[in-house]
C-alpha cells in the first residue's frame, strides 16, 4: 500500500484483488441473509452532515471554476447518516423491515498528522424498521457478523455484547445530573487510559467519590464470569427499571445466539462496552481478535432507536446494524499472510505467441478458455517466448499455453504449469473438461 | 431513480441489485481477460486533476471545521486522470502490459440546469504498455467491449471505427495553419448540428472554402459502404504518409476483429469519427445502439500514445482503453424492461415464523438453506401469517416456508411457491438438491 495524498491509501493490483476479494466474500453473505445493496450518493447537504451533531472532520466543496463559490454540500463521513436520509426520504418506497448493506469510501478532513485515514472504506449492514423492530433482528445481526469473519481466513476472534440500558441504567444514580454523557464517554475511553486516569475523571463526575469502588467492582467482576453466569449475576443486582430491562434484552438476544451455536468462545458480556455515545440505545457489541491487540476491533455495532428523529422526522424507524472495518482488516490479514497476494493477474492461464502472423488465432484459442471459465491472458507484444514466460511468472499466472506455427496449424498445444514446471500436450479443437479442472485447480 | 441533491441520482432497491447485476457480469468479463481491478482515491491534487488541460468542472475540497481552509486537492472527474497519475507512481510496481479495470463515481461540479449529472459512474478498461504497446491490444479492447454488450440482454448494437491519423491526415491539409484542433472539434460535433452549421463553420477553417465539397463527399463515401469496400477506398486515396499509416493501423485492427467474428453486423469504419480531442493518438470507436437513438454512445474508446507525458513523465507509456456508460445504459435497460426489477430483496426464499418461542429454530432453518447456496430471509416481525406472505410479495421473494409448531417439532414445513401458489410438504432435517433447485429455478 502507498499514499498518492497523504491520509489517501491505495493498493497495489495483488493487493487489490486480495481486497475484492473479501469484499466479495463478504457481500456473498450479506445477500445470503437478504441484506440489498444501497449505494448512495458520495455527497449529502452539510445540514444533514452535521444533523447528528458529530465533531467528524467533513470536506465541503467548492467548484473550482468559480471562485468563492463554497457549496452547501459536502463528502458524507461515515455511511449510517447517509442511510437515515435515504430513509427519511425514500420511505414510501421501502418496504420494512429494510434490509440494505453498504460497502463504500467514507472522507474525514483529518489533518494528516493524526496518522489517520482521510479515505476509508466502511462496510455496514442495517435492518430497520417502520415503527417496530423486533430485538430477534439485534441477534441475527451479531451471528450473521460472526458467520462473516467465520468464512474469512483470520485468526481467533470474540465478540462482546451489551446493553446500553445496563451501562446507563448502572451509571446513572451514581454521577451527578446532568454528567451521564460525559461518564459514558469516559467509559468508552476505559481500554485506552490507566485504571489511575479512568478513576480520577470518574471521581470528579460522582455524587460520592466512594461510588468508583462500586463502578470497579462492578467491571471487574464481569470479565470473571462465562455468559451464564453473568446473566445470573445482572439479574441478581437491583438497579431500578433501565437496568432491568436492559438486562431482559441482553438476556433475549444471547438466549437466541446460543441456540445459533455462538458459545463462550464466540461471544461474552462486558458491561463496561460503551461503543461511543452516537446513535445507540440498546443492544451494542464488538469483535476483537483474541490475540492481536494492535488493530481495535474488527467489527462492532449495536441498536438505535431514533436514528431519523433528528432529520425532522416525526415517524421513528429504529434499527440495528453493524459495521466490519475493511480498510484495516485486509492490510492486517495481509501482512500475517491470511490471504495470497502473488496474484498480479486475475488471470489463471496465459496463451502465448510465437507466430505473430497467427496472432487472431492465439486470440480465439483463448477466447476457447475464457467461454469454459478460464480467466485468461493473451501476450500480444512483439516478444520472445522466454520475456512472455517471465510475464506469466511475474503476474502470477499460473499455466501458459505454448504452441508454434505448426502446433497452432495442428491444434495442438503445450500446456505447462510454472509452479513445478510439468507439462502436457493437448488438443485445441476440443478443450476437455479435465484440462480446465487442472487449470483451476479442482 | 430520484435524486436526493439535484444532480446525485439514486437508485431504489430494486434498480441497485439490477444495476449491480450488470455491473458483476461486466466485471466477470473483464477479469475473464486478465483485467485487474484498480480503485484509486476519490481525491487527487488539483493540479493533477489539470494536467490535461481540461475544462472540466471539478469540485474542490475544504475542511468545514476550518473556514478559508480551501485545499490543493479535489474529486475526480474521470478514470483516465487517476490512471495516468498512478503509473507515473507506481510505475516501478507494475508489470506490463499492465491492464486493470475501474468501475467508480467520478463527480463535475456543472450547473444543475445543465441537465446532467454531477455525479455518475464509469467503467474502463485500459491496456498500458511500458515504452511500447502492441496494435493487437486496439483489437482486443473492441473485441472485449463487444463479448460484455453481447452478454448483456440490451438491443442489437453495431461499433464504429477510425483511426485519428486518417481523419487528422485528411483534414490537416485542407484547414488554415493553426485551425487542425477546431476542425476536430468540429468534426467531432457533427451529427449533434446541422449540415448547414457544419458547412458554415468549416468553411472559416478551410485553406480554400471549395474543399468542403472534398470534406462532405469524403464522409458520405464512407457511410455507402461496408467494411472491405471502405478499406479499399481508404487504401486507394493518396492523402500523405499520416493517412497512409492511419488506414494501416485501421486495417491490422479490422483484420483481427474480422478472424474474431466481428463483421459488417457489429462493425463499420467511420472516418468523421472523432472522439473528443483528449488523449487520443491512433485507433478511436464508438458502440452505439442500432434503433435507440436518444441515448448517445454505450462505450467508446480509443488509443492513447503519450498520457503520462503531462504529469511530468519522460518516459512514454501508450495504452488503449474503452469505456462503458453504466450510468446511462442500466437506467435505459430498466426503462426498456430488459432488466428484471421485481426483487427488492436478494433473497429467493422467506422462512416465516408462527409460533415465537420457536424463533431461534426457524432462524437455524433458515442458516441450513444458505449452506446450501440459498438466499434466504426470516421474518422475525412479531406479525400474522399473512402479513409474512405480503412481505416476501412484496419484496420479491419467491417463496416461503411455513411451519407452525407441531410441524417446526416434527421437522416438516410447506413450501410455497408465490408465483403459482403450488406448495409441497418437505422435511426439513434433510433438505434434499431437489428442493434447492425448485427454489433457484435450475
Amino acid at each position: 500500500m502507498k499514499s498518492n495524498i497523504s491520509g489517501f491509501p491505495e493498493f497495489f493490483p495483488n493487493e487489490q484483488i486480495a481486497f475484492n476479494k473479501v469484499v466479495q466474500s463478504i457481500s456473498k453473505h450479506f445477500e445470503l441473509y437478504g441484506f440489498v445493496p444501497m449505494d448512495t450518493a458520495a455527497v449529502e447537504r452539510i445540514e444533514t452532515l452535521l444533523s447528528k451533531g458529530n465533531d467528524n472532520e467533513i470536506y465541503g466543496l467548492y467548484r473550482l471554476s468559480d471562485a468563492n463559490s463554497k457549496k452547501d454540500i459536502g463528502l458524507r463521513f461515515d455511511l449510517t447518516v447517509p442511510l437515515a436520509r435515504y430513509i427519511s426520504q425514500n420511505s414510501g418506497n421501502l418496504t420494512f423491515p429494510y434490509k440494505r448493506y453498504q460497502i463504500a469510501p467514507v472522507w474525514r478532513g483529518e489533518r494528516a498528522q493524526y496518522g489517520r485515514y482521510r479515505q476509508f472504506y466502511q462496510c455496514d449492514i442495517d435492518i430497520i424498521g417502520d415503527g417496530e423492530l423486533s430485538i430477534c433482528h439485534d441477534a441475527e445481526v451479531i451471528s450473521l457478523i460472526t458467520v462473516v469473519l467465520s468464512s474469512l481466513n483470520i485468526p481467533r476472534f470474540r465478540t462482546y455484547i451489551n446493553n446500553r440500558k445496563i451501562l446507563s441504567g448502572f451509571i446513572e444514580p451514581l454521577v451527578k445530573k446532568g454528567n451521564i454523557t460525559d461518564a459514558i464517554r469516559l467509559v468508552d475511553k476505559i481500554s485506552k487510559i490507566t485504571l489511575e486516569q479512568f478513576n480520577d475523571e470518574m471521581k470528579n463526575l460522582l455524587n460520592n467519590e466512594n461510588d468508583i469502588t462500586k463502578i470497579n467492582t462492578f467491571f471487574e467482576t464481569a470479565n470473571d464470569f462465562n455468559i451464564d453466569s453473568t446473566l445470573a449475576w445482572l439479574y441478581s443486582l437491583n438497579l431500578g427499571e433501565e437496568f432491568r430491562i436492559g438486562v431482559q434484552e441482553l438476556d433475549k438476544v444471547i438466549q437466541i445466539l446460543k441456540k445459533l451455536g455462538l458459545n463462550d468462545q464466540y461471544l461474552k458480556i462486558k458491561p463496561q462496552l460503551a461503543r461511543g455515545l452516537a446513535y445507540y440505545t440498546g443492544t451494542i457489541f464488538e469483535t476483537n481478535f483474541n490475540d492481536i491487540k494492535d488493530m481495535g476491533s474488527i467489527s462492532g455495532g449495536g441498536r438505535y432507536d431514533n436514528l431519523t428523529l433528528t432529520l425532522g422526522n416525526d415517524k421513528q424507524y429504529p434499527g440495528v446494524g453493524a459495521s466490519i472495518g475493511i480498510s484495516r482488516l485486509v492490510p492486517k490479514m495481509i501482512d500475517l499472510g491470511l490471504i495470497d497476494t502473488y496474484k498480479k493477474s486475475t488471470a489463471d492461464l496465459l496463451v502465448t505467441v510465437q507466430d505473430k502472423s497467427l496472432v487472431s488465432s492465439y486470440m480465439k484459442l483463448a477466447n476457447k478458455f475464457r467461454e469454459l471459465g478460464v480467466k485468461t491472458e493473451t501476450y500480444l507484444q512483439d516478444k520472445p517466448l522466454g520475456s512472455q514466460l517471465t510475464y506469466a511468472n511475474r503476474k502470477g499466472i499460473n499455466f501458459v499455453l505454448i504452441a508454434n506455427e505448426m502446433e497452432m496449424l495442428d491444434s495442438k498445444a503445450i500446456l505447462r504449469d510454472l509452479s513445478n514446471k510439468k507439462q502436457q500436450i493437448i488438443r485445441t479443437e476440443f478443450i476437455s473438461s479435465d484440462i480446465i479442472d487442472v487449470i483451476l485447480g479442482r
